[in-house]
């Protein structure tokens, strides 16, 4: 973040541009990008493409490459047929290409909701802790972010949920299940009561759906369709977080309402190609989900064995605690070599669920710690 | 933008979502994009990537993709020193890393500059005819778009335009250079005049900045950095438009403003890598620049030869008149195989310059219609 002084205009400081007061004093967001044996702090899914997957892939984007002179397709219609295929085939909802919709990652697809739907005079609520992108995507937007308080297992209470939707009457309201960085999910009955009790949109943002035996709020769409929206995101179960695909299942007025304020050929042809590859190879790559979630059903019991606080997880994380002091357990854990997330929620740390060996590595570390940083 | 009946959620309409006011109405931005023979409608590079760099790009996605279950460089760190040699050669001012920022197209870097510096309360300014996404992405992050007057002659008169900044006192303003889509560009020591004049921040899209022979404005970044910022995109003469690829150079202390709202992993991993090999490859793609100019050359004194206006070009399009009825001139170039742009400027239409196949059989036409459809 500070200028570079011998870079072109390096002599100018940020205090000298007309930037938005609202900015000034900020850091931009990001996990620490150290280079560490065992990186377990960003959620990434552990297991690389198969090498198939790597093949096609490059076929794909290999055809592409020869017609990049060209703008591509502007509704990426391909690509939101093929993920309509896909998550009619996981929910039993059948789904058209005309109720999806496609950005380079879910936080774009969060910034066009927030854009079409949010923006000054709007106002949000989202239930916290939960995914800290909501809040600085509402900020972007200008849409008044109002956090409202999970329980203090950080579970939601949904009654009271339900209150605050009544009472406060957001514009916009965010869902996140299974919840980041907490792990619980809501089932479809729960978040139909909130649904109801909302007066504006409901976005229900499961980016970590496919770690989760719960039905995903797709089922809703058919009863709700005027004010549901359903996040996903190839970043994880398909094991896609360099592709940056993210998108959403809506009633297809959401679709249109959205493609007024995307940017056109907001997304590459090589992006739409290298996921439709990614789609071609779901049933390989969801087969890293199922490993992933039988490893996170050994590090929770082994982590409680430790003499951990864990709190239950539908995701390919873990919350655990309670620390005393949080960063510091944080440093203990890198300087043995394992990268886990201070997501700032006092006394705990969070975990991504990685192979057997690096939950290993990090389980013989977590014991160490407990008997040195645990209250 | 109907909705589909019979999809899940079809029978809501946009009337039944809680859009903002001020988008009702609206359609998306976009040409339309026709399956005909000959395009010349989007300002497209005709020349398709040489298998060299098909090839090359193919081998680095390859690379990648073996990774994509790992989230990008954030700050896209090669890719910017890449961009920055590249335009240290064509500008001869030395330029780093830290003068660059990346993003899905130059449409995001727009946006992220309009969200850093723009937004409610805040005013932009912008010489029309001009790029018509400058007042869609102001109105997409708020920002008041204040058009101003180009002459007759759609040339920029730069004195009334300093006098338009001295008086409008805008935050932002967006000065095109070559101009979209009339073709003019402003020289260096007119625009370092303009920027004198405004108080906020100068924005030169520069998108076609490689059709002409005048020097860039990232001349006068070294004295104007605290409130200059040039933007580029590869789309055009790096013929990457599928590619999704916009910069700028800037002050370093303007690429951290825009870390503060940009996503973060907003540029893909597949994206850079493919941007990094047609800079590798830059030499022969810029010879199709100079092909495109030679052909620029050559349609402009035919277009007048055949009876028609045409206003003087430093890009690879030319605007030409002047037509009794504009959209039917569009209609029957399209009816005899050739799609061009009607960009609403009364009379007018905008043609892309194509290989010299795809001209011939525009000038051809041209010659057709002259007689049939000029006033």
């Amino acid at each position: 973040m500070t200028a570079v002084q011998n870079a072109v205009g390096g002599e100018v400081t940020l205090d000298d541009l007309p930037l938005r007061e609202d900015l000034r004093g900020r850091s931009p967001y990001g996990a620490p990008q150290l280079d560490v044996a065992v990186r377990l702090n960003t959620n990434e899914n552990p297991y690389p493409p198969p090498p198939e997957l790597v093949a096609d892939i490059t076929k794909a984007v290999h055809t592409v490459a020869e017609e990049l002179h060209r703008y591509p397709d502007r509704n990426a219609v391909g690509l939101r047929t093929d993920l309509a295929a896909y998550l009619s085939g996981a929910t039993d909802v059948a789904l058209s290409c005309a109720n999806i919709w496609v950005a380079n990652g879910s936080n774009e697809v969060l910034q066009q909701l927030m854009q079409a739907f949010g923006g000054p005079g709007r106002v949000a609520v989202g239930f916290e802790p939960s995914y800290s992108m909501h809040p600085i995507i509402a900020s972007g937007t200008r849409t008044e972010w109002l956090p409202a308080p999970r329980r203090s297992d950080f579970s939601l209470d949904v009654r009271e949920a339900a209150s605050v939707l009544r009472e406060q009457a957001p514009d916009l309201t965010f869902l996140t299940s299974p919840n980041n960085p907490t792990g619980q999910s809501i089932e479809p009955d729960e978040l139909a009561v909130l649904v109801d009790a909302a007066p504006g949109l409901v976005v229900v943002d499961e980016a970590y759906a496919e770690f989760s035996d719960r039905p995903s709020a797709i089922s809703l769409l058919a009863g709700h369709g005027h004010k549901l929206v359903v996040c996903r995101t190839m970043s994880k179960a398909f094991a896609f977080a360099g592709g940056r695909l993210g998108y959403l299942a809506a009633a297809p007025a959401v679709v249109d309402a959205l493609q007024l304020v995307r940017l056109p050929y907001h997304l590459s042809a090589p992006t739409q190609a290298a996921a439709r590859a990614a789609l071609r190879h779901a049933d390989a790559t969801l087969g890293s989900v199922a490993l992933l979630r039988a490893e996170r059903d050994r590090v929770v019991p082994a982590l409680a064995a430790a003499g951990y606080s864990v709190v239950p997880s539908d995701a390919n994380f873990v919350l655990f605690g309670r620390f005393a002091d949080a960063p510091r357990a944080w440093r203990a854990f890198l300087d043995r070599g394992v990268l886990i997330r201070d997501v700032g929620i006092a006394e705990h740390l969070r975990v991504t669920i990685g192979t057997p060996e690096e939950n290993d590595a990090f389980l013989q570390i977590a014991v160490d710690v407990a008997d040195k940083e645990l209250m």
